[in-house]
């Protein structure tokens, strides 16, 4: 019997190591709201920048949304804000329905359209893993700022390294 | 003739784009030193938090030495420290070395290693892919910071997107 020799390119990282990388950080994300102060997250700034409230509804705006967007082909609109009536718990409600909406869009996606250029949002043009790559850095930079927030504030912030 | 049909499995992302994507983000931290006070740079700090000429040490200590550990096999140290002499001009003459360094290192990995499980500075237990991950994470994590230090002192950051 005669076998086909054909070596199967192994994945620098396959969708389903993507997205738990994605998961882990977006647990990360949570417990950091729920650490800040509930009054402070709606009000503390530093040096004008947007308070750690602002900066989860832009979050909040993108990665769900865009994801979405990947999976169905149908059009996003940028939406930063809700109404969230200046309560943490609504901020952490709206997070984990964005997560569950994640991991559902997720699964949708074919392994080979992460190499496919998209117009993400009608505007950001790049390849699907580049736009979900930029959901991901851009969490990581705004969680970061309200890591200095909650330092400020004489808290400590969760442990960067545990997802 | 008959032809063999083996759909090739396209890569979520390969090994060249994420050297493109880590490089991109060593660029946007290069400029946030350039653009950092110098004094400010080695004595800024809010909340007890480290400068961020500690921070980039940090950062120096971890990614070159990772990624040439990964590339020969030869264990890394942690070393976050180095004689700057407080000047800017030597952490970036560090920072350009390392970028160096990655490039040469990174192109010596092949492929199927990113999937490959190791130790990271005889510690840190993980896939190849997984400590790349960190480092570039670890990095946006810290660059995040001295922008807030930035917006503190009055000074615009560079733009998180433009690398």
């Amino acid at each position: 019997m005669e076998t086909t020799n054909v070596k199967k390119e192994v994945q620098v990282i396959n969708a389903e190591e993507l997205l738990t990388h994605l998961k882990g950080h977006r647990k990360l994300t949570r417990r950091t709201i729920e650490i800040f102060p509930e009054e402070q997250l709606f009000t503390y700034s530093i040096g004008g920048m947007r308070s750690f409230a602002e900066l989860i509804q832009e979050l909040l705006g993108i990665a769900a949304p865009g994801i979405k967007e990947i999976a169905t082909g149908n059009p996003a609109e940028l939406q930063e804000n809700f109404d969230h009536q200046n309560k943490k718990a609504n901020l952490l409600e709206a997070w984990d329905k964005a997560t569950v909406e994640i991991e559902k869009y997720w699964l949708q996606i074919e392994q080979e359209r992460f190499q496919e250029t998209i117009k993400s949002f009608g505007q950001y043009e790049g390849k699907v893993w580049e736009n979900i790559f930029y959901f991901i850095d851009n969490e990581i930079h705004h969680r970061a700022q309200a890591f200095v927030y909650l330092r400020a504030l004489g808290i400590d912030p969760p442990f960067f390294w545990d997802r």
